[in-house]
């Protein structure tokens, strides 16, 4: 199959869906022609709106993110779903996508679907994510999901991608709110509350509104867990008087959902355009813009300087199970190999 | 404070834990001298048996860290702890190492605990984690401890500087096994079902098994996953005849624990032994260095890459803000500045 750069980019522009299937494609096989398919794209994207959504595997993201699918093509809207899926090697393949494309909107034109599976260990799926959110959005597709799962760095990253982004909470997972206290509460601009007809749902509600009270009264990051957590259950049962400081840039609204039934799916999407408006008028949408930028081409320079270091270290050292093989053997210092590569770059 | 790289080798080597702090808090610096130091200490490194603890966040892998100290230094063997910690910037700080310090080893010279807690989103943390490692190795101690929070892909990496990998599960996480499926369960060498005095810990044990006799029967990765959930369910309420297949290299253990208590925990120290003895003995402890080489050199060459790619960029094309804001606002194009950098590699 040739395409050349230009008819890739011309496709994508048109918004052909098969153009930009086989520019994702390539972008996963590392293809240089779509580095330069993406040269000549990056001018015209910047239109969609980006809404990541991340939280616990099980908090049922797919069935929300079908219905978010559908409320938006009710308004008319084009939609993008990346599904970021770091499926294990054992069960196979990406499958998130797979699950959200069954629920009805394999036919409909307006809705284009891909799935991003973990390729190796290098933070390449980040940098993945990044080029296909181009891609759509150089399509025009007005609405991007992207849906994450898991609690890890990889998925903190994505949700800088975002402009929007919804983490889902479930009621009885473990721990609750201190079960996903890695970064993820911290990312949040709008809170779901999902499978709200669960035992609990209130619970998860109340230590989340603690858990945003908090955050206004504590300045200097210097509390340590266990009082923090004593201070957000005390809040939450009403104990602590814990006073809210300074001016509220933006509070996440919590929202209630069954997805599995469609309640408080409205509701949702008024947050986010509500968010959205917030963003465009108080001008935090092009500091948003600058963060999105950094962490994309952060993502791009690490994946581009390994690939290049690795290239190089191969050329000159040998393969790389070699060269291993032979730091394992205590026979060459990683620390010195690593250095002789970087100087290159300086 | 001066130190050269010799005088924090040589204590090091010593086993000055002063020294060993220093380094440490070096290494976080990313001070050229920590690379200096880094470099003598490496041909004396590989003595050490690492292993590394994961699972869900609430597991209690603190508590079942904190017993397995114990344990071993019931058995003289002399002990490091690094408790990874992608603590949020809001609760701030790490937790985890205070949290296993608390518990009594604070005034034991034969326990050495360091915490590391994410620094920014680039990776660094696993780079930190394998230098510290070798710092505790070089040290002499005889087993270390790496324990993490969460399933993301960091876990992972580190996963895969542990000769042995325990993975802690406990009863009642929401859909439990399917909860952690992102590719944790694949790496480990024994399981722990912690809290097993709780409801749902045979049910956990049962899912766990079943899905390790799935992983003899499958052999190509080519199911998907509403089969895969289903085959292991089936097999869990013993109904669907998945019969294993070809030699078994090793057959991760299963072992209830109760960590407050401190019951399991002799049988878990004799698994880890026992794991440890089947690598020996097998030759694939060998294998197993060279994909701990392999992880460790790949995460120092990223890390040593981008930060050299920084550093040309800002001398460049001025400071990353700048170029970030160029980028947002479409002037500059990420994909020909990370190309115009990654080409001085090659």
């Amino acid at each position: 199959m040739i395409s050349t750069a230009q008819a890739l980019a011309d496709g994508v522009l048109a918004g052909d869906v098969r153009k930009a299937s086989r520019l994702m494609r390539l972008i996963d096989d590392l293809a240089p022609v779509a580095t330069e398919a993406l040269k000549l794209i990056f001018p015209k994207t910047g239109r969609a709106w980006i809404i990541g959504i991340t939280g616990s595997p099980g908090a049922g993201k797919s069935t929300l993110t079908d219905r978010l699918i559908t409320a938006y093509r009710a308004q008319g809207k084009t939609v993008g779903v990346i599904a970021v899926d770091p499926t294990s090697p054992f069960t196979g393949g990406a499958i998130l996508g797979d699950r959200i494309r069954m629920q009805g909107h394999a036919t409909d034109p307006g809705v284009f679907i891909r799935s991003l599976a973990t390729r190796g260990n290098l933070g390449g799926l980040s940098r993945a994510t990044g080029d296909c959110l181009r891609v759509m959005d150089a399509m025009g597709r007005d609405v991007i999901i992207v849906e994450t799962v898991g609690v890890g760095q990889d998925e903190i990253d994505i949700a800088q991608l975002a402009h929007t982004t919804v983490v889902v909470l479930v009621p009885g997972m473990g721990d609750d709110i201190q079960a996903i206290k890695a970064g993820i509460l911290e990312v949040a601009d709008v809170f779901v509350v999902n499978k709200a007809d669960l035992d609990g749902a209130d619970r998860v509600v109340r230590e989340l509104r603690a858990n945003l009270e908090l955050r206004h009264a504590i300045k200097a990051p210097a509390m340590d867990h266990d009082t923090y957590h004593r201070m957000v259950r005390a809040k939450a049962e009403g104990t602590a008087p814990v006073a809210p400081e300074g001016p509220i840039e933006w509070e996440p609204p919590i929202q209630k959902v069954i997805s599995a039934k469609g309640t408080g799916i409205d509701e949702l999407v008024a947050a986010v355009a509500s968010h959205q408006k917030h963003l465009v008028d108080t001008g935090e949408k092009a500091k948003r813009e600058q963060t999105r930028a950094m962490t994309q081409f952060l993502t791009l320079l690490r994946d581009r300087l390994l690939r290049a270091g690795l290239e190089r270290l191969e050329r000159e050292r040998g393969n790389l199970t070699d060269v291993a093989q032979r730091i394992a053997e205590r026979k060459a210092d990683p620390y010195v190999l690593a250095d002789e590569i970087a100087l290159t770059v300086r």
